[in-house]
């Protein structure tokens, strides 16, 4: 099959063996796929990637000495069966799946694997028990679009919202808009966003943030303040702050942007008992400053995926039209323009979301 | 009256104006006060804990040049009233007090202002609505515990245990002892408890944690996976982990050192899924790798201090017997002693909580 794999990190298109369905698996040819903020994280810092994930005891990794498809954002269609499989969905049917298959060799990442290549190849391999149907009338562009939503779903669900809250997303690349989305969804607003950006600010705009802002202008927390503070309460003041109790609105921000500094920066602005979602991936080791989570008993929750259930309800709210992926999609390119898709994913005034149609 | 107080980076033993009760403060004789950990952090990092306490939205905090008398763990005796006081608790009485007092100049807290001293002293003043009544039969020394206690309590019900948690204490000084009580209180258990030191080891066990041990020799992450983990499963393989869900007993972990680098320690060691509960104050900067967060989903709370209805149920639990603090009390001292007993708390095989009782 045609496909563009990291070799050397570097995104190399060439002709690979297609892989084959074992037991349990299916064979699918890729309609479509994503361009993951992770997969250009992973281009450059691979080696300190899987060392990571090694260390925090996700097992051995990829070897990079071999090719690796990368890919983990499709919509594809069935081709072929592998042995023991019931075939309940027919040849043809377009399908999603969490990017995770279970071989003879044990559990992978599809499209962080030696032996799962993603979807910026022509084929896959994934598990028939791991399929989703693409619901009828439902575009398989707005379907490929179910992953990243689900990290937002996913990052929404851990902040354990229980209404009332007012949210600060900071950083309005894809992660930042389907938070935005999931923030949406669940009707909890207002929703403060926040980009260097001016496209991405915009992109912000349409999915639906209420506030949007950039960061070299106006503080978050100042809005925050502004939306969150009744008359006559000084946050700043411990006796007022206690007084006032439960009329200050809590403050929930997600981090969707990943580099170092980023965190202090929230530590040191976010006001008391805020509550800080990470789910931005910074790659790097990063310096942090205690005592502002200490004094001000802030809370840190990393989040990363989802769950099968979360994935299975991104599907659903995009196919009934709940969740608007529309705006995201910048680009679509097939295999040749990878590589090129990659540098261009560097600058955020170009591109959101670039779907690879490897069939093109 | 005679104070030991911070003075140019020092501990001096001096004879200073009595305090005068204002507008709703009563006059209080110090019976017992305990040294806490803060309050070597505060004599080492003055300047910086101040700086970071205004950055963080604090207020102004204390004037350096000036005296302060430290010492916010106090149990004390009325002796004289100010104007507008109700005088429903009579001279004599021995009261407690969160070290929070509000006065013309605004709100301060006891032992870190310039304003209000602290129970290394002979007097201080604090707000009658503050007071509670030490329970008819609970001795000085029990009820002066409360305030060092209330901080394990506090950082208990922040951690938000739902029931079946296994918890790890990092570290056995007095924060950690009391995280212990807190959680002893809850019926919560097994308890892990970690510390390099054979005394504090041993004022875990009379504390009431089931496992003790020694860093140096044993990661207690191993021993919460020992405890946690049913046979046959491998939660290092996500499936298998995906797939024992719940059958795995959740991590809870609280950090009660507060030295650079612990932290980081904690995100490497720390199974999927942990809490980590930040009581340990760490002054200086620190390093993380925010990937292994992610990989594992962690939750961080930075905790800080009690409420009010924590601090009065601290000191009901001691006083009904609930919650036993008699292993902390490893020694006693003057006024005159305060300045070597900041030097001996360095040793964590001497001492645990030292009192100071002004008036011997």
């Amino acid at each position: 099959m045609r496909a563009c794999a990291m070799r050397n990190h570097k995104m190399i298109v060439d002709t690979l063996p297609d892989p084959e369905p074992q037991e349990g698996q299916v064979l699918v040819k890729t309609l479509a796929c994503g361009i993951c903020g992770s997969d250009l994280h992973m281009l450059k810092h691979a080696e300190r990637m899987i060392e990571i994930g090694r260390r925090s005891g996700q097992g051995e990794g990829m070897d990079l000495k071999r090719d690796v498809v990368m890919g983990h954002e499709f919509c594809a269609e069935i081709v072929d069966f592998g042995p023991n499989t019931t075939k309940d969905l027919k040849p043809g049917t377009r399908v999603c799946s969490m990017p995770i298959a279970i071989g003879a060799q044990g559990a992978g990442t599809v499209g962080y694997s030696n032996e799962f290549p993603g979807g910026y190849g022509e084929l896959m391999v994934l598990n028939e028990m791991m399929l989703l149907e693409v619901p009828n009338g439902l575009s398989t562009e707005r379907a490929t679009l179910t992953e990243p939503m689900a990290v937002g779903y996913h990052a929404v669900e851990k902040a354990q919202l229980i209404g009332g809250e007012i949210s600060i997303v900071i950083g309005c690349g894809p992660v930042g808009l389907a938070v935005i989305a999931a923030l949406k969804l669940r009707g909890v607003g207002p929703i403060i966003a926040s980009d260097f950006s001016p496209m991405r600010r915009t992109l912000a705009e349409e999915m639906g943030a209420d506030v949007i802002l950039n960061p070299a202008d106006h503080s978050p927390f100042e809005k925050w303040e502004e939306l969150a503070v009744p008359p006559g309460v000084d946050i700043r003041d411990p006796l007022s702050a206690m007084l006032a109790g439960d009329q200050v609105k809590p403050c929930v921000l997600f981090e969707c942007v990943g580099v170092p500094g980023l965190l202090q920066q929230i530590l040191e602005g976010s006001p008391r008992n805020a509550r800080v979602v990470v789910v931005g991936v910074c790659m790097e080791a990063d310096q942090i400053e205690p005592m502002y989570g200490i004094n001000k008993e802030l809370n840190i929750q990393f989040v990363l995926g989802y769950s099968p259930e979360e994935f299975a309800a991104t599907l659903q709210n995009i196919a009934e039209g709940r969740t608007n992926v529309d705006p995201l999609i910048t680009g679509k390119i097939g295999i040749d323009g990878v590589p090129e898709a990659f540098e261009a994913l560097a600058n955020p005034e170009q591109h959101a979301k670039i779907l690879v149609e490897p069939w093109r």
